[in-house]
């Protein structure tokens, strides 16, 4: 039996968190659009765990679990600030802190049963904000800052960050953001979770082997490498040429093309709107001039549409969050699409383990060492 | 399209490292049966790598490459100290502090490239061996100890982690050991591997998620579980009443059964032999006699065969290694595998994102909180 090459339309699970097809997204019945619109990003982590919206009161009591969580333990701040912060990429630091994570939770030895996972989800999914909050602050010489109750995860979050006030506008496109990162089926981080926690392995062990993936360029990484490429165009009339450019020396242009969305990728349109509501509040339209251009001369050219990754560049620069960043947040929103994915594999476990075809040489004989060339 | 489940059977690359059937295995063509017999670890390691075994001038500086990176920076030791060692589980702390090493090594932060991932190769197979051994004394409150020039791979590990001199048939046995268990093709941890390398991500981060994927009960973690079960039998009178009564509660029985070998695993013979003359020059023939009699029965009774870490578990135990540290020390080896089917990845990659069919509700219509039930 053979497949095509890197497993493209291949079917290899059934699913009940996310659908998505040639240009829509839903997470567990409910379009992307209308959860972009109205929905805050804890709803969408409860609507991906337990397949259902909150009520008032659901949603109260997870708030209330999420933020009991919403800290890190002394001994692992001592241990972050000794990481080489200055020198080591983000995702490289996170993916180490989620593991270490794990060594101060005593859940991630027992074996996995549905309380364990709970528990444990609930903390990784809090956790992960002040984790990323802290170890940006600490790198800057800075202090971490404590959560604040009562406010959103996306707030909390700049919050801990920046330690300053927020516009309401900065919070509607970072929840959005948020919202529309949360999970989308079997991308290759998602898959690197189910195929490692299939040997029942732990949730840590699924989300670090998940945030290992997501740095790749051809994956999260994509949006950093979209900021770097804006901010060496500069100015909107070398937005073409330098595309052009790219594409002559067959170069890929970062944020473009998906292999599943083949005409448009349902996410980008609103964090599009989001980007140009944010340039023109902040003065400064260029970023989405400049993507604009881009993504309009790629699919003429190319028919190539945007992704995700594309207006998520502009609308995290507008935040005034650091670049090496934005892959780390792309981690803390589809931590919650991990973690629904790690836990329905469990659900229904069996080992994944396919083949490979040999194609080296057969049949060699061993010579003693003295006789080889 | 749709595809069993697991994967099992499904073909999704070709590869020139190694092949396996019903019950044969071989490394770039050489039969295992020779290379676990006649070869060093080291000499593995190089014919996985550059698909050649070495000449006597290759492999001294192969030797001599590794050994120059056998040593741990000093902040990494400092950071271990304060890894809660005591409490967490050795797969944890080795998931973690494999993370960690990458934020140490600049070239972590570098686009992928030939000369890049050589060098990473190199060091991450070098310094796994002191890191293990670091840390397990560590948790004992003693100090790390450096590695020895001019002595083979295994006896280095053995040296490092206890002190003590160790003695021809415990290094031939360790030797074996790591021979037998550098790869195995499209296992789970290595698909891992390539699944996430595939984004284009980096080897740290492409063997932080094949520890990950490891750490799982189904596959290394079998080991410490098979040690565990001989150490509750006890004596060999016991082992038969044991492993009935698992079966009859139709839990599994710790390293028996596999995907691909459903006959025979090629490895096991060779340590079943180790663990025959090991368990004899130690006196301590029982549990060898033990796990026979688990082997010949669940043969018998279930026709699964014992695998890779069946008998892994006596030879460790005889070599006085901590039981949890018997699946650190598989990674070890494994890493060797991992390397090279990452590398292989790298040379002719793809994104590797299958998809999933799904199942659950469709067209729900989001409605405002306080309507919900
Ligand atoms: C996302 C991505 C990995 C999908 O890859 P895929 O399904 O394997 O698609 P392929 O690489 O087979 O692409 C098909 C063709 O389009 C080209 N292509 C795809 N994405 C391109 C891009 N961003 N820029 C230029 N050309 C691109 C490929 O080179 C290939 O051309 P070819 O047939 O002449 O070789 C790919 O589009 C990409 O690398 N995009 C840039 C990275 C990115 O933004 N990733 C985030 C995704 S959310
Ligand atoms: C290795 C392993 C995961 C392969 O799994 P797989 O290919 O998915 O095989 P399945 O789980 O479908 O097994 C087929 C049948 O044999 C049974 N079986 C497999 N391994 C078993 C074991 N170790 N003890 C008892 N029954 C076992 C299964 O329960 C199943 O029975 P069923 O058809 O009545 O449900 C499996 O054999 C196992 O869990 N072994 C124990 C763990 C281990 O030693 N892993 C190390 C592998 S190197």
């Amino acid at each position: 039996m053979s497949t095509s090459k890197g497993l493209e339309g291949v079917i290899v699970a059934e699913t009940d968190i996310t659908a998505l097809s040639d240009d829509q997204l839903s997470y567990v019945g409910y379009s992307i659009d209308e959860l972009a619109e109205k929905a805050e990003f804890e709803e969408v982590i409860y609507l991906l765990w337990y397949k259902k919206l909150p009520n008032e009161i659901e949603l109260e009591s997870f708030k209330q679990a999420l933020f009991d969580e919403m800290f890190l333990p002394e001994a692992l701040i001592e241990q972050l600030r000794g990481l080489n912060l200055q020198r080591a990429h983000p995702m490289s630091i996170l993916r180490t802190a989620v593991s270490m994570l794990g060594l101060y939770d005593d859940d991630a030895n027992q074996e996995v049963s549905e309380d364990v996972n709970e528990r444990e989800a609930l903390r990784l999914q809090a956790k992960i904000a002040p984790l990323i909050a802290a170890f940006s602050r600490l790198r800057e010489g800075k202090e971490p800052i404590a959560a604040k109750r009562d406010v959103s995860y996306a707030e909390n979050f700049l919050h801990m960050l920046k330690g300053k006030p927020v516009d309401a506008l900065e919070v509607e496109a970072f929840n959005k953001a948020l919202v529309l990162h949360a999970d989308h089926e079997l991308n290759a981080s998602t898959f690197t979770a189910r195929v490692c926690v299939a040997t029942l392995s732990d949730l840590y062990s699924g989300v670090t082997a998940a945030i290992s993936a997501l740095k790749g360029p051809l994956h999260g990484g994509a949006n950093e490498q979209v900021i770097n490429m804006l901010m060496e165009i500069k100015e909107v009339e070398q937005a073409i040429p330098y595309v052009q450019d790219k594409i002559n020396q067959k170069e890929k242009i970062m944020g473009m093309g998906h292999r599943v969305y083949k005409t448009g990728d349902p996410r980008a349109k609103h964090l599009k709107e989001m980007s140009k509501q944010l340039t023109k509040e902040k003065g400064q339209e260029k970023w989405y001039l400049i993507s604009e251009k881009i993504e309009d001369y790629v699919k003429k050219e190319k028919g190539l549409p945007a992704n995700v990754d594309f207006y998520s560049a502009s609308v995290y620069h507008m935040l005034g969050i650091d670049h090496d960043l934005f892959t780390p947040i792309f981690a803390m929103s589809r931590t919650s699409g991990w973690i629904a994915h790690i836990l329905e594999q469990y659900k229904n476990n069996r080992l994944i383990r396919p083949r490979a075809e040999y194609v080296g040489p057969e049949n060699q004989v061993y010579q003693p060492i003295k006789e080889r060339s």
